[in-house]
């Protein structure tokens, strides 16, 4: 059994200023977790931490040496953040950083041995993961969304419960949040799954959409859940259904 | 050509006292890097970034959860002292951290894909790896000492210069300093090889020279010098011999 909960930038930070973490949500979350902390791979946005540094320096598309360092030292300020605020809640969290152990190839992961996270979760420490920028065997350098991290992550670690929480009900529908939904429903779809709220460089909820699809494709369904509502990080932990399932086309 | 250059932690911090740099050696180093930077991994030691809390944490003896954040997050901070001087210089360094990487087994390396640090390389980033705790699958945790890491990159990336810089000249018989050592010297050096300055968790001079000689018997010299004398990084990244060659026995 390993679940993995991901963690939207827009939670965790106010995507419309740099650097500027939301610490009482960094607290809620952590408390939510505390409840159902086994068998965890926690994984992060970057939120502000991550999308406006790589937006000055071009990221993706440039291969800027400067705007690398410089965008992962940031998201890993982050990073620290959301490890302190679990210690604090008694858990033991470990940073893994994707600069350090994926590889990329035309914007994939191409290679990252998971190994290392496997022993973590067995002995009672939770992997914290997040969106960082990372090395490409064919384009120099790219960026590894949390949400690309989740769907291989699921899929080479077998999940069981796979949820992410953003903050939106799950995959809204006009004013409707939709129940379910599978690579069916994309075409009629279409004009819902724009962007995200604030800068972001890693497609927003289609670009999430699409890792679950393929992610569901393969046998791994998960949920699309609004981490902003209290108490639902804890619910989706647990197994319940609190947003949006994506799962394969029947 | 790949040039792999490690210095201690005992050139880069004070290690009688706890998270204390010497900046001044620290852009010194910097400086002298930057005149030959091509081809080039960086391997830091911890110093007392990281040898007292993991001494006061009971590592790697004991598997402490809370031990290996704080020795990590702790060893990440010397390890952007670092790369941030090396940024002064001009240069494109990027972390790469081992306990995200690399995984142990019974203290030993077991598994580490160096594709990320090779691509790195080509092109033109310096990656900076330093000693760190690490997730052991048999023992629960370790501690990856920058040596191990030196002996183990230069193997697997065939390095042409090898060169660990050190707070003394060399290897010390009494007062005078080695040209060359080799497995056949060991046991009359015995009493000389005993410890390094300062707390060290990861076996002084001795466990050096361990590591060093297994990489020799493998093909690989090396060399040990003072890299607190001025001017002996540079020469040593040239190629130019400046302190104890440790080679293969003859």
């Amino acid at each position: 059994m390993v679940r993995i909960l991901k963690i939207g930038g827009s939670i965790l930070t106010d995507k419309s200023r740099p650097q500027s973490p939301r610490q009482e949500e960094i607290d809620r979350i952590a408390g939510e977790i505390a409840s159902a902390s086994a068998d965890l791979v926690l994984v992060h946005g970057a939120g502000s931490y991550g999308h406006m540094p790589a937006r000055k320096f071009g990221l993706p598309q440039n291969f800027d040496r400067e705007g690398l360092l410089q965008t992962h030292q940031s998201v890993k300020l982050l990073n620290d953040l959301v490890v302190q605020a679990l210690v604090r809640q008694g858990l033991f969290p470990l940073p893994v950083h994707p600069l350090s152990s994926a590889l990329l190839r035309d914007g994939r992961i191409e290679r990252m041995d998971v190994t290392i996270i496997k022993e973590m979760v067995t002995r009672g420490i939770i992997p914290v993961l997040h969106g960082d920028v990372a090395i490409d065997s064919s384009k120099g350098a790219g960026i590894v969304s949390g949400d690309q991290l989740v769907s291989y992550l699921a899929r080479v670690l077998k999940a069981d419960n796979v949820s992410l929480g953003t903050d939106v009900d799950g995959v809204l529908c006009g004013q409707v949040c939709l129940k379910t939904i599978d690579r069916g429903d994309l075409p009629r779809m279409e004009e819902f799954i724009g962007g995200s709220n604030g800068v972001d460089v890693t497609g927003g909820m289609r670009g999430k959409l699409m890792e679950l699809m393929d992610l569901a494709d393969q046998g791994t369904p998960s949920q699309i859940f609004n981490a902003s509502r209290e108490g639902l990080v804890k619910r989706a932990l647990a197994g319940e259904q609190v947003g949006t399932l994506v799962r394969r086309r029947a």
